[in-house]
């Protein structure tokens, strides 16, 4: 054995304990799946009861069975589950598939029982699958391994498929089947109290019959590891998941089903762009991207031509690629000289190319290997609605020959090709998938050009700066001992100062003459906000004040601050922070969000109204690395805005990027911060400009605010 | 006969005009169509050579056959349309259906060709189908007309289907054959020359047997036609559309093979919003919605409620729900406890109920049955991932039965039932939509829900404003005198006053001393532009300086201008605009786009970024009615920053209304505007600080810049 879990995906010998002959029970299908796959090896049933089951010896425990037993497969009642693990360690199983339900997804007692499990396998260092899981399956025909209790044995092929959903797994398999799609291994990890989905992509990573590996994930153990293990991954393999549970309510849907927090959805998203894995919104993309890539190579670039018999799916396809972000460049002008030597007066020449109705086999033959020749084309797209009068398994023969050597990629679209059509099976059966609606093209060769795009990107490192963490030390120490839960003002300041962080500094003044003394010091225009009593959200309070430019100006500004405020508690004295206005920068918003799945997640968009009502915001898991933060900036839509929008001259990016990496160690050196708000952190053109203006730090121990 | 296009939908007597014997020609298929699908009337083959066609009496010419003929077919070659078209009218055939193709569709040459068809359609009364298309089918039992040359006859259903183009036609054809969903009638409108998709609607208003209408169109012939007939339709059968040509890639698509011009898209979304057409982005949700409306009520409202046998499916049905906009509520208290007395122990009671992996016919029906009740509830969807145990047909009649009296929406889901289920069938045959897939329910419902809301709404008022045409004539005149193409300036703030339009009024200056001058009349704090040489774009040109204070900073700003300017040309002089500074406001835009198919468009959004970058714009077809304002301003994403963003108060929405209507109105008495762009048009909480304080308008005559 290779492979530890080599024992569990290719056993040379299988107990089923808890087979059974009674019809419709999961020990009689479990057992009946095995023997109908005709499994390369010897099969064990275990009954306390049975002598025989389906005409084969059946042993009353594992301990009876005369043979060596690599795996056990465990569908007894969940009370007996620990037992009869602790039985399959005394015989030297080195792996159990846990199908039994009624542990941690059930609560508190179900949970207890997994730990017992749990410790049964350290014990005996056995490895487990499950429990409440649906089974596990090798296609590979020297093991022929279907050790689940659904209704489908999948076809041979090239997709690792791990699903945290039974009911999910034997969904997809069953419609993958219908599309022609073959698995190399499925597990259905379940509860995922020992085996992970990070376990599992590890044995695929290394699987040489999985080239791309499909995941049905409801949450995650621990992301950290995830992410770390994904990445690594998928510079080798694809890796496409669907992940449910997006919505606060799915969510709560995906808790109360598998037993753990469910995490928000923009950590989902980072995770997943962070790891290089392409995230589909549906199960159907899951297969369109796996038809791709288990059968054509990742496109070069995206650059697509669509060649067609038909204008209106041609405009279809453009416009779901054009709108999927791959580009439709016009046809080489050699390209064209040599189309016309043999196409319809009728055909046209553009991008998408329409040779007509008329158009036959030769004629997509000819016209394929015309354009197979351009080098401005990454991806060729085939569209074929079968005319009555055209025999639509010579045209797919056509196309498969004239594209038979190419190294471009080639999706193909049948539309209206009829169920069980004889031109798709022969595509298919030659590699070159066949898509009903160019639209589903177009949103594959989406995702697979992220992808792409991903893993030619490069790698990016996380800094280390010079910093003062001994004061930022002192002022969480002080705060915390004040039994208060919100870093503001100047000691919020001075942490990013600790930390590098060029921030505006604050004079306080508690009356209107000091306010003019700190103004003139300070030099107009100035900014007066109100600093005691504390206002978290100054700007709804009204408590801003901004681009006051004389003492007259100051004046008026501190009292009607003063008089917002109103009256005051016994004790407080009114105060000001007097502060440098930043003009003719844009306003940003840099912080560090706790996710209670992910942890600390870094965040960027710009101030006020894009954040919080366009939602334009970036987030990453930390650590943060500085190309991480270089795309986390230059993903935002308002992006435009920083590189000088309407003829203003671009921000200092570096700065902005520097910060971000600069919080990100913070985050790193103190896990103290729940959240993290730089607002606004001003960009600007000059460097020396570059400021943040006010910021708040909230404690993980105090309550959230 | 009740209705003039029966001649062609219901005909007694059809001659097929070009039917051949040749294998494989449209003349051959059309006439084999006719005769498979068994006409319930008269079919005489025309052909000037053969004298017996599929063992039926063939004519040489029309005028040959001894019968009357409500219909011919025409299959010719395309130079000998217009004399059999002739031929047609002499014998008093009443519609013709023109297969044909090489007329407006490939250029001026066939334009021509079609409009000589046409001249002798008007001088004989007939009506025709075509050029350029597929045929027509008509399922009606007593009719049975397929006279199409493609190989799908429809089922027998209640979907009344429109398609510009054949090849489309065809695929949706077979691609709905294999979903179930049946067809009324068909029409392929092909060039449109003469029955266009209007005549279309008004004919299917009528049809008893059609209660759904899709179409999927390339361009429209007279938008605002299709507006108002499509508005008055959709108040009494939904429509669904798929519009191509959406990307500007794809509309040069379908201008090429249309031979029209395509409509930019935002003038196709508004059109459908107006006229309350349920656009769809793909064929596959165009499935999915005409499933729903043939066989479900459209629901009464957006509340949700799934049951569901397996937990991942149940949490990507509400992903996806939620996502679309649907609600999912809680179940009653009543309807818990009454699911209480004979559910699983492991049930779960939230939204979506999950009666877990045991749940057999019983559960679903009894589940339903008191779900039904909960009168929380607008549509139910039942999930059902069938398990090997039990029996997917049972469940299916189970779950028929309990909701066989609902008047409440079901649309069900059956993931992973295998092809050809036998519990999908029994559950389609009883009028209950089954999907593969929950995201398809929720894109679904969402298109739906959309033409719930449109056709609860009220309709809106177009306003009439008393106005000074007289002004704004003259300055259109003069400025056109002129040779300028554009009106800004002084004269575009008059045009604005003259139409009831508050704008801040200009005062000129060519000194820093009369700019000091006419800021003091105005009052601080104020706005200096360059008012000559004229900027069009002056922000970006640096030619705008606001929030001036004081006459120092007056006379800096001006100096600063000139400077910018620098050499001017000879007998310019260098001047400024004073202008009264609103603060305190939120700049919007208002603004008329022309359409090159769809005309002026209105347009509303937020000034600067939110247009130009974020792309937050709304449109509308003019004339604009006060309801269509209302919506417009609504319908923005940055809505929310003119309500009263972080406590600021909100802006008086009524005088932005007013606004819109007052510049369609505008738009309606002159149609020399090609552009018309109010920015920024200062929205204020008081209205007599809502102000128009920039104009341009771009004459149609000169060249756009």
């Amino acid at each position: 054995m290779k492979h530890a879990l080599d024992y569990i995906f290719r056993p040379r010998s299988v107990a089923v304990i808890g087979a059974s002959r009674r019809k419709g029970s999961i020990g009689r299908e479990t057992l009946h799946n095995i023997l109908t796959a005709e499994f390369n090896g010897k099969v064990f049933p275990v009954n306390p009861t049975a002598t025989v089951i389906h005409s084969i010896k059946s042993y009353s425990t594992v301990l009876d069975v005369p043979d060596a037993v690599d795996l056990a497969i465990v569908i007894v009642p969940k009370e007996g589950v620990r037992d009869v693990a602790r039985q399959c360690g005394e015989k030297g199983v080195k792996g159990i598939v846990v199908i039994t339900a009624g542990f941690s997804e059930v609560g508190a007692e179900g949970k207890a029982r997994e730990m017992e499990v749990l410790k049964v396998l350290r014990d005996f260092n056995m490895r487990m699958v499950g429990p409440n899981c649906f089974g596990v399956v090798n296609t590979d025909p020297r093991v022929n391994l279907n050790a689940t209790f659904g209704k489908t044995f999948p076809k041979v092929g090239k997709v690792g498929f791990i699903t945290q959903s039974g009911a999910m797994g034997e969904a997809i398999m069953s419609q993958a089947k219908e599309l022609g799609i073959g698995f190399s291994v499925v597990a259905s990890i379940g509860n995922k109290a020992d085996i992970s989905s990070n376990d599992m992509l590890e044995y695929f990573k290394d699987d040489p019959n999985t080239d791309v590996i499909l995941m049905y994930l409801e949450n995650f153990g621990n992301p950290r590891n995830f992410t770390r293990i994904a990445r690594d991954v998928s510079q080798v393999k694809p890796i496409v998941a669907v992940k449910s549970g997006r919505t606060k309510l799915g969510a709560k849907a995906a808790s109360s089903h598998t037993g753990a927090l469910a995490g928000l959805d923009v950590g989902v998203d980072a995770l997943f762009e962070q790891a290089g894995i392409m995230r589909v919104e549906t199960v159907e993309e899951l297969f369109g991207v796996a038809m791709a890539l288990t059968s054509q190579p990742v496109p070069k670039g995206n650059r697509v031509v669509v060649v067609t018999n038909a204008g209106g799916p041609g405009i279809l396809a453009t416009d779901a690629l054009i709108n999927s972000g791959m580009q439709m460049p016009n046809l080489a002008p050699a390209t064209i000289k040599k189309l016309r030597t043999f196409s319809s007066t009728e055909a046209s020449f553009s991008n998408p190319m329409d040779m007509v109705a008329g158009a036959g086999p030769k004629e997509y033959k000819l016209t394929l290997e015309a354009i197979e020749k351009d080098k401005r084309f990454d991806t060729i797209i085939p569209i074929f609605v079968p005319p009555v009068t055209i025999d639509q398994l010579e045209v797919a023969r056509h196309i498969q020959t004239a594209l038979d050597k190419t190294d471009k990629t080639v999706l193909a679209c049948f539309m209206g090709a009829g169920e069980g059509s004889s031109g798709i099976e022969h595509l298919k059966s030659h590699d070159i998938p066949v898509y009903i609606f160019p639209e589903a093209i177009a949103k594959t060769l989406s995702t697979i050009h992220r992808y792409r795009v991903w893993r030619s990107r490069k790698r990016g490192k996380i800094q280390s700066f010079k910093v003062d963490t001994e004061r930022v030390r002192a002022i969480v120490d002080k705060t915390e001992a004040a039994g208060l839960d919100a870093i503001v003002g100047d000691d919020a300041i001075d942490i990013l100062t600790a930390y590098g962080i060029p921030a505006a500094s604050y004079r306080y003044a508690s009356t209107a003459r000091d306010a003019v003394t700190a103004a003139n010091e300070i030099g107009y225009p100035v900014v007066l906000k109100i600093a005691t009593p504390t206002v978290l959200h100054k700007t709804e309070a009204g408590g801003v004040k901004v681009d006051l430019r004389s003492d007259t100006e100051v004046r008026r500004a501190f009292k009607e601050l003063e008089k917002a405020v109103g009256s005051l508690k016994k004790g407080e004295e009114f105060s000001v922070a007097v502060q440098q206005m930043i003009a003719g920068g844009v306003e940003t918003v840099i912080g560090m969000t706790t996710d209670p799945q992910f942890g600390p997640l870094m965040m960027f968009g710009l101030g006020g109204i894009y954040v919080e009502i366009m939602k334009d915001v970036a987030f990453r898991i930390t650590p943060l690395t500085d190309q991480g933060a270089r795309e986390m900036i230059r993903s935002i839509r308002s992006y435009p805005l920083l590189t000088g929008f309407r003829g203003a001259p671009p921000v200092d990016l570096g700065i902005i990027e520097e910060t971000l990496c600069r919080v990100s160690q913070l985050v790193k050196d103190f896990d103290n911060f729940l959240e993290i708000d730089i607002n606004p952190f001003i960009a600007s053109p000059e460097a020396d400009r570059c400021k943040a203006v006010d910021a708040r730090f909230i404690l993980r121990n105090g309550p959230a605010t």
